[in-house]
């Protein structure tokens, strides 16, 4: 049985990589996809492909428009969605990542360290599994395919 | 015309206090719900009802469960959700129940300061409409019922 | 029994009052909900609320994200959908709104002159019904009460 | 990973051709599926399939029918519509495609000329992105794969 | 609690008055709803409000479309079905009003004398339940209200 | 604002009066539905209403087909549902109940004694609140209106 | 692109065999799907799984629940659904599974001789295309692939 | 044709491996998916990912979320369940997965000792088909594809 896992949120660190890496040494049948993961690509997408825009807000429409078409693709086909909070940054788009899988009946794992545990209660509560390290989300891939 | 407006967002100012004078003012037809917005029992109303709790993160659970129960009925009946982001905090149930309304196929009306444009940019691209101050969303409430 | 009629299309004549007056004489229990018909007011809307946009583009964008959400909260609501066609302009606006109805599992009668036959097949193929004079419509909505 | 595009619209250029050229040479893993683009044989299927119809309008039904019925079987496979307009004509096939694509929340990507921004406003703030060139969206295609 | 019942089926006996006159008689909270029951009328509504068509296979596509989008309206509004099947005729509407409650996961009465259970055996084990008369279709009405 | 509370479960003790007193006591704007409690009316309703059946199995499937047809159009219009387990029996039909609240996407509070925890904890932790009394529900429908 | 169609119908002629043999002469890349075709066999499924039933209806229920299971895992695959009405017969099956693929959006292609017009009018208007002879709807498989 | 059968119920006999073995020997093409079937580790999944629990309740809570996660991705990729009831346990999730998949119109096949019918009559009269024996679910599955 093959699972296509949207991996959504922090983009500083390599925790993709990790899991992909961890899964693939598991044999587990799992394909990955990710929202654009290159900060600098992803803010000026639209630029790029819209051309110059009159101002920074409408330059944020621009690459936002391009980046939520390729996110919204992505996800509608995933069969699982794992989300990971860091210490830092605001974060809204894994926010919003992470709602969207609830909303859509996607199962969720959020991956968050415990110092996050009071602002990220309710969402935590309405993910499927809350786990604070990639570890243990590896883990229950794995547990799925006993 | 009756419409059920879900007022998500920040609890720190009276915006929604603003919205509803002005909507009665206006005599739009509109009854208005919020999430939980007194802070201190909102965290408590877990232990309150289920009795005490063994740590922070059982409390937690206790009352985000209590407070997504209560979110789901209303957002459900809602017509339409007005999300108001503010310049301080992680605001993370905002962009949740921004993200659900949006998932759901709720209209959504979304206020954010013009310096929040760039960390929002995604969020504010699903959104129906993006303003920047409570008396622009009034107006497009009273453009509805034009 | 009460239903909510939306009436889309065609804003240079005054076939909404038409509608709505012998409906009114017939007795009929419907009340009637539509796009924005001052075409001034909906192409201006955006900057009236958002404030001066950088260009023609960005000021029709302000204007349609609001334009949309009216219309979405409305057609939501509806329990029927009327779409008229006139002989002139590409009326864009109305083959989106009779195409979502569709979509959305909303009865649709469509009202067009004959001259429009053959370029508006598909879209009168997919509509429940197709006539020709705001009439005909009329005889339609008071057969559903017989 | 593989996508189903569907591709709607204008039939008298050869943009088809060039997005089909253009992905193939950039190796994106894409079928394309388009509606009837050989405009005598739409018009004609009807009887061709059918037999002779009584008069012109029944002859559009029949040929309507067999159209629609084609183009929902593909439209409900793909996972992606791309809707292109031209400078001529009403189009509003066009419209009813784009406008199936966002009602059945399939990702959209509108491609028309500048000249056309403002009859097409609404519709281009409910698709997800808007460009005027068949290049730009040959570019989001490849975005998606990165 | 307020229902609201579509009685389809059989149109040449007076059971649809039965059931109402017995449901006012019990006080029960219903309002009933109904194809169009005048055999002539429903023949000829296509011709009366689109005018004399060029054949019997036009007008009958043009009586049928406004009597499916009387249908429809009311259907969807239903909270449950009631279809009998009377010993004589096809009645392939009351066969397709059966189906098309039951895929749209309306509850289903069907009524059908006991001479008819074997061709009608795999729409009965889809129903809710199966009875063989008016007054056993009545008693499980006032069953709900208990 | 109105809600309808669907209440699921144990029939031997008086649980449901208990809520709706309390309810009507603190002025709460609920309706409350159950299935049907008495238990021998339910498990002879079938008889009752389709007459003798040939065996036990046959009885069971008359009556079940009623209470469900019952259960079923009472669950759809409820905006929330309870259901309490008790410490006796296998109460399948709560189960059932509950299940179905869970995946028609209603809100659902569990009430079960601490005793329970383990066989129902797969239950309960799909549910929004699981609860161990009457008062604390109650709490939570209060808090609602808050 | 592969197509599952589900052959609807008329269990008495070997149209589907005809259908069959002419989509692989045309190499369409169609696989069909059939409601149990052995009027026998459909008849006794029941007692031949379950063991001998109390009464004649009985043994209709036994069966018609092991047909509608089959069906209906079928049914729920298909991308499209052609089915044919016969001269003689109820075929109340046949109205069963074509309004079933109607209400729950699956394309539907009837195939019924001129002679059954009338009473199929409303079924007929509600299907994507209404054709004469298998070979009519043999060439619209085709233009599906063209 | 493929088919992906989920498994639920009864974990203490081998009606896993005696359905599979059979299933195999038909040559059916079914692959089958089940909840976690050894008792210990699905009771301690909870403490073995997320590590030491404060108590009974907690631990249950971290196996249950895991457990359900595993579940939901397998259920949703199904197209039939089968559901074992033995004759000893409340089996809890048994009736929760059947109840799930019938909430989700998966179609379900009931496998009960004649013992049980009573307390399982409205669940099996919800279920497409209720049996006592493998075998007689295996016959079913025979008949799927003949």
């Amino acid at each position: 049985m093959n699972l296509l896992v949207y991996l959504a949120g922090e983009i500083h660190s390599n925790w993709r990589e990790e899991i992909q890496e961890k899964a693939k040494a598991l044999q587990l049948d799992i394909q990955f996809v990710s929202p654009m993961t290159d900060h600098h690509r992803s803010d000026h997408i639209g630029e790029e492909i819209l051309g110059k825009q009159p101002n920074a807000i409408t330059k944020d429409e621009a690459a936002s428009q391009i980046n939520n078409l390729r996110t919204t693709i992505l996800m509608k086909k995933a069969d699982l969605v794992i989300a990971l909070f860091g210490e830092k940054y605001k974060q809204w788009n894994t926010a919003m990542d992470a709602s969207t899988a609830i909303a859509l009946q996607k199962p969720l794992i959020l991956i968050r360290p415990e110092s996050l545990h009071h602002p990220l209660k309710e969402l935590s509560n309405k993910a499927d599994v809350t786990v604070e390290t990639v570890n243990q989300a590896i883990k229950i891939l794995s547990y799925i395919y006993e």
